[in-house]
């Protein structure tokens, strides 16, 4: 069983310091050997859903941030990339490039990260069927040879709600590609709190039993020492102090498997 | 750790033989400390898409091959009920009482069933909320004191699909009652084949697992020697001979699950 | 052009003065050459979210008022039928027998109703595709010679929320029958009250203008003197005040596409 | 009643002598009173389903083709805008610029086109509700003058599948702009065509029919005169001969229904 590769971090880049203090649990949490951990987190809140929303620190500013966290605790970092012209330099920082939801289907954007030879994680849109995600991995293919991880992030399910679709992991594992399941983003409630994205924290962990029990590669949270004062996905981050014991029982659960099904 | 509830059999009562050799198997399982087997078999497909699709054996006669079974191996025997002047003689028969997902808003099927005194197992409507199943939970305590469970069987996910929102099952848990998963009907692809009513076997297991891993109390399955003959739902069922060993990994992994949430 | 058929009446039987009152704004409207009116009301609410909503006066009662009805205003009249041993005494004082979009997978149900030789109005099932209601069709023909219209009423869009697939109009009305769009349930709000179903009556006004300029051969709406103190559906409902004018207009609308398209 | 915005053209830019003919098509319609057309087509399809797939002539070629259509038949036009650097230059060509449903939440890009000072056209997103189109409102005039509408074109209902939910336009028109229904886009099959997007082309009438019915201030439609050799998009196309017919139908009905509205 090869180990399960943990993409964690706040959800933007607030401070230097705060940064940092994630990293350390992180950090401490890569010295198991059944784990990976990646430092994510993002420079540019390039689709909050209202206009005067805080967006992050800028690209410039956020890849100097994330390459001090690189440095800092030797952890490999992600960002997500929102132009195609934004993806060598992010490249030039980060292990591995995230495609956000909503841009899945841009091919430019998805070329362009290809192009750096660096792995991608493409998070399914809401709007897609996995199995169309087939064409997606093409794109990648087509373009570059740092290859693709395809991600779970909840599918639209009525206006407000989203649904994880657990038949889309083997689904998209069987185009042949690692897939990860990202557990915050998926109890998101679209346009919950007016003019803000809700979300039910409550639920992360039962979600992520399922998708590590349905069998995974990749696991994808939030977290955040005091959730509450994060500029955004507050309501479906994990408390820091919270997340080294899920992570823990997550990757029991994962060794349970992985001997029950072998 | 409570025991797991497993109800399981063919879909429909096909012939008293064929149930004999089911139940052999179900009761095989039973053995186990750690699971409690309900032999289940529908008397009659009350809402097959097909008007000329074979329906059953009817009230009386399934009723005399359910009790049959019962005789023949020991375990209890459970079936669906679809009209309240039904309930009485199937109560009479089997220790619990199913009430179809179309049905579950029907007050008065709900109340009949409830006052028999025996224990329902109602399916969430394709069409239903998991909240709204407070509701059918107020309905069967204000009539009888035999108790209900609530099974997640799949939810409309557009035309001729289901998706399980798996967080229905912690939520429907939080109504103070057990929570069942069926995990056959729940990859039905209505009106799949034509005239019929498709599904995917490959996606049940998985999905098993999936529920196992948040928490469940009972789960559903279909099984039968040779599903290609089954009247109905074989595209979804479980082959028998792969069922004993499908059900041990399950309860194994349950068991770990325990272990870790302990 | 054939008239335009409108079931149209209470929700549900509350006196037979109110049902009076209604009738006769419904008479008066059936003076018209371009409409035929028949008056509906229920009996029994079978399916009410919660086990204390009120339900009607019960099938013999009930039908006693929607007889009285009749004889007073000379409209025909129609309810809807839960179970089959109903469907017998329904069709002796109905024209036309309505089956619930519930129960509309329900074999026994559609076809003793089929069996009366009334013709029946079936409602789309929430969860089903109007092209699968060819079957149910077929289920009506395979027992009767009254002859099935099929009803739009809204088809599960997420919890608590349903969106009326204008496309099935023209998908159902290609099946060989009348096609219905019931107005006024289409814009019920599932669980919107908690334990009440809650409606926008503000939008049945605009999605008929859309039913009827795509082409339809009946329209179904609830009415009442005051909708606020209905024991159902209130949230619904048009104003008693306000069915005529908009009627009146939706004739109006049916003319003029009916010179358009010819 | 103010005339009704007809935004017309071929998907895709092919070549200037085919754009000249839908052109010179699109102008004999803008003589009416009733009517202000404006020719849509794009210059680069960025989000087709598959790499492979064609795209168009890109920027600078396409809005030269624009430019001279404009010129050659007097018509403004309009694009759609993709990437927040693309904004200034389709705005030097087109009157109007369109923000496609994939990217309607992509802050930078809906800024920097409402900078431009042009009016906008964004498509509601297939994950959004049209409620939280209210916040798209409000980047926009929080960004520029220029004004903006909000398109219908279709929600996720389902893996393959778009429903039209009728009830946006009303919704979105309270917002306080004009709403604009996209009838040729809201019969996609997304996926339908394994690896390209599949439609069904003989909705579009009956869908736009209940739009102009509800009430819109715009419609959308692309046609070509032979839908088949269209590189996207052409199962749901309009053949060129059929438009004026199918034009002339919808302004009448929109006149008939000004009249009964009044």
């Amino acid at each position: 069983q090869q180990p399960l590769l943990l993409i964690a971090g706040p959800c933007v880049l607030q401070s230097q310091d705060l940064a940092f203090s994630i990293a350390d649990r992180l950090a401490a949490i890569n010295e198991r050997a059944d784990v990976n951990v990646v430092f994510k987190a993002s420079f540019d809140k390039a689709n909050r859903t209202s206009v005067s929303a805080k967006r992050g620190p800028g690209l410039q500013e956020g890849l100097r941030m994330l390459e001090e966290v690189h440095r800092y605790c030797g952890l490999p970092v992600t960002t997500d990339v929102h132009l195609p012209d934004q993806a060598e330099a992010v490249a030039s920082v980060c292990a591995l490039l995230q495609i956000p939801a909503f841009l899945a289907r841009q091919t430019d954007l998805v070329v362009a990260a290809a192009k750096t030879g660096r792995p991608l994680n493409v998070k399914k849109g809401q709007f897609m069927a996995p199995e169309d995600m087939q064409y997606v991995v093409e794109k990648v293919h087509a373009s570059g040879t740092g290859g693709v991880m395809l991600c779970e992030r909840g599918t639209f399910f009525g206006y407000g709600r989203l649904v994880n679709d657990m038949q889309s992991l083997p689904i998209m594992r069987s185009l042949g590609v690692p897939v990860v399941f990202d557990a915050t983003h998926s109890v998101q409630r679209p346009g919950g709190l007016g003019g803000a994205t809700g979300g039910n924290r409550e639920m992360v962990e039962p979600l992520a039993r399922a998708a590590v029990a349905i069998g995974i590669d990749a696991v994808f949270f939030e977290t955040h020492p005091d959730p509450e004062t994060s500029p955004s996905d507050g309501p479906n981050m994990i408390p820091l102090d919270a997340f080294e014991p899920m992570v823990d029982r997550l990757l029991r659960l994962r060794a349970a498997c992985g001997e029950i099904m072998a």
